[in-house]
């Protein structure tokens, strides 16, 4: 892959973790631990400050040092989306400009989450960030978090803007993105679905990719079945699809917290020797009694992986 | 198919629209030509009752003669399946009582949608009408009209009654149809999906049907794209999926109505003459101006489909 | 109050419980004896068959019993109010006919709930309704079960028809309630509170009186409280205030149900020895463990009304 | 009113409009003729960087500059309150710095607003933000924005912080409002109302104020009505009441926006010469239209004032 065409992002491009120490700063150790793991994983690109890397929760000092620590590291490897997802078009624009000086390839932007806004707002503050924008931008739907879901109407107008380049949906409604797929002339607009559970599915139908947080603990998974579905290969993806459910059923269900998932990831990759199981507030991370099940949850699942991606 | 094996239903079952008089009293004659129309293009079933159905808005009385109505016209050519959701369960199991009489083959409940329930209540509803129901019961997941969705547990719990044989989902989010597919272990339960956006797809990863509303009007079109993933023909599937969102989008997004779906499909089924474009209250049919949008985008539809189907 | 002039219907009236057997039909006895509890108690009116009789639960065999069982008994001593809320106009009318032929005063109508509406279907459906009405018509606002907020120009339109002579709202919402107030013109149209926790700041501010779930138990206290507001006496609204607010919490929010309130009044009027502690399904009667935290808080509760209302 | 002790906080708090000049940078000149304008009005503290001021649109540096012109300017007239809401609790901490250092004298804090969380997780991260915060703290409750609402047993339980001194409830919802009045016992906890419709019934059933948007354009009328709410004056709560909802249905409902409100607002503001019609992205300000309405309205609104308060 072209690093300098960001237009051939596609793939896995996992929503990175941010390693935090336990005063929420950044580890900087954790952080080059986890972009090798991925990257000797095989995925396509690191999307970092994404909701799974709990941008939203960090100070933007913290913010700052992963950019740099990250597209360091990374050094040309994989292509690198920062994500500058605010509720201020100036705050969303200064991490514009870190993620470009620092080298990233594009940013991801889900709508500024505070205010209720309309579709033709939600437009105009796209299509705005765009002009201003010295990266492509991938816009970023995530109703459960902002609020709004980006209409099919406005995502196809706004495509039309030579800046904003894709679309990544965590909706989980799966009759939006074939809608999208539908509806969106651009030939090169490329569409990324959050949830690993249906990864398989999207790609079959036409998508480019996941933006999968499993990828975090276990690369190779997900970049086998992108490519496997890539392939039609079914006999391959129903061995995967089970293996993949079973991950978002032991890993990201623990315990009856809307961020469970988050939980569950970050306690995992603490398991795995990755990073410290540290959530920045207002998070918190698993306590012992839902740690003995992710430890235990854990041990299956890499148990079953072992033979399945040998 | 055997009728008298109702777990082994399968494959397209329209959700059928009913048809109307001026007066909201049911038109018979529009309904024999329409469930000929949609046996006539393959159809594995038909579900009577349904939210297409408008179900709820209807008198009893035109309830038990739609009953009545179809399953004697049908005569046992494919399954039928009636629609009993209620929020008074004595008057659901007033509807099996007349299904079963008339000799439908299965029954389809949504929630109970007035209280906002939890799962346990959900579960204790189900379980007990299941309990009383002369017919097997298809689950039935609606949550933008019934306020619930009911959760991978309650499922998984209520498919081990051997009353509860399977269950449509209309949520549009294929990681719940997926979560649900990985979780029940009860083997011939049946998943069903509404959307018929996302029919191909759920059919791929393990589906095994769809209760697509478009198959009132082009029953063919839903049948051969179900073989079609079936198969695995992805070359079919590109074109009719292709098609299938065109009518989507020419079809049920005219207006800015929550059930622009519904006037859509009525309006378009009023034009192919099966039957007048009348809505029982509170729903009313397009007026004039949007059956003249409606009427261009089907004639629009109509040349495409007769080249894809011939 | 003139039964004869529905007009002049304020004050409190009671959306009563309905007393129901361990099948779930009517309890006769206990009807009678809850309608002479109330009367007794000094309430203006009474509404049958609302979200706290569980009307849309019942069957319509039970719903029309209790209809002639309520005029019957109550024979002219105060108006009575029907639920009509039905997802069908025809089932709907079929109440008003029967509330109009046992000699009820007027109709109670929340909007038609299993389709997502807009604002003009909801308007156009109850101007239909209003104008096939044989009994005057209450409005009805009820989102939390409904699904959709009648908007304050939606109210303001109806309020001119000659049929609709009120509207109670269970919104919780006062900003909706007082520009509701201020926006219709017409003189004599009443609106009621449904929470009980803020009937005497609505009648303070022009309100008409209150549906309140707690005059089914205490009648006394609800009435002495609508007339301490309309006489704005602040040191009676500070003593009673405490004490519906103690019943709000010691009675309605035992458990971790939405339906908490229901099950506590239906409990608590069980242990008044006012009927049996029977709800009809979706929704289940507190267990034991519940019934004893009732028992104990409603002991606390009658000591002090003991006091308060001597 | 003593500065130095925010316990004592009471009566009219405009939630302050941000004065922005074209680029969105801080209106030093607008912002102390607002100011000026309020403290004339005789409002008894001012609140900036509130949903109203647009905080979360507004970038860190003109945040910075609004806290040091306002707490420079008001000089000690009158106590200033500063909202630090934001998804970070670095980012809180570091505003609750800029808020203390420049003489503010307590600061509200809406939820964080990106994730969704339990009510233990919001417990604890104000617990925690209340023991690390160098001012005394007003919880700020406003679901519509922040997708949770505080429960009453949260709210109880943070009251008992030493640091945490009232709550500012936008809900506008009473039942909440009264159930928390019942339930805080700590004796000087604080609680205001967000919504102006709704200011005189809180403050008649035991409220301490009101956080009003329209007191920034009219701020003798809020206090008028407070001081009417506080005496129990009918005669003048009955007028005054008329006259805000006047003044809501005609500055703040015109067009169909969510945020009709805050445009409304602005706009109203800039007809009357104390700032420019600016606001920061997300939100546009109104057109030539829309303004054209708001100048009429706002003529009205003046003639009918000029009668009342004079």
């Amino acid at each position: 892959m072209n690093q300098k065409n960001p237009k051939t992002i596609h793939g896995i491009i996992p929503p990175m973790l941010t390693p935090l120490l336990s005063d929420w700063t950044l580890d900087h150790e954790g952080t080059r631990r986890l972009v090798d793991h991925m990257i000797d994983g095989g995925v396509h690109g690191i999307f970092i400050l994404g909701t799974t890397g709990e941008s939203t929760s960090l100070s933007y000092q913290t913010r700052r040092e992963l950019i740099e620590e990250t597209t360091s590291h990374v050094n040309g490897r994989v292509p690198i989306l920062v994500g500058i997802t605010d509720t201020s078009i100036e705050e969303s624009l200064n991490l514009v400009s870190l993620a470009h000086d620092f080298g990233a390839d594009a940013v991801v932007a889900a709508p500024p989450f505070y205010f209720q806004l309309g579709q033709e707002e939600l437009y105009e503050f796209y299509w705005d960030l765009a002009d201003r924008s010295k990266l492509p931008i991938f816009l970023y739907n995530m109703p459960s978090m902002t609020k709004i879901s980006m209409s099919i109407d406005t995502a196809e107008r706004l495509s039309k803007h030579q800046n904003i380049i894709g679309l990544k949906d965590s909706s989980a409604n799966t009759v939006y993105f074939q809608k999208l797929r539908y509806t969106i002339k651009k030939d090169d607009f490329a569409l990324f679905v959050g949830p690993e559970e249906i990864m398989a599915e999207t790609v079959l139908m036409g998508g480019n990719g996941g933006v999968n947080g499993g990828a975090n603990l276990f690369p190779k998974l997900y970049v086998r079945m992108y490519e496997a579905a890539l392939a039609h290969d079914f006999d391959t993806i129903k061995v995967l699809q089970r293996q993949i459910l079973e991950i978002s059923s032991l890993l990201y269900t623990v315990g009856r917290f809307d961020s469970s998932y988050l939980k569950g990831l970050k306690g995992a990759a603490s398991l795995l020797g990755i990073c410290g199981n540290y959530l920045a507030p207002p998070l918190k991370p698993f306590l012992e009694k839902e740690m003995e099940q992710i430890k235990n949850n854990l041990e299956l699942i890499n148990k079953k992986l072992n033979k399945i991606l040998s």
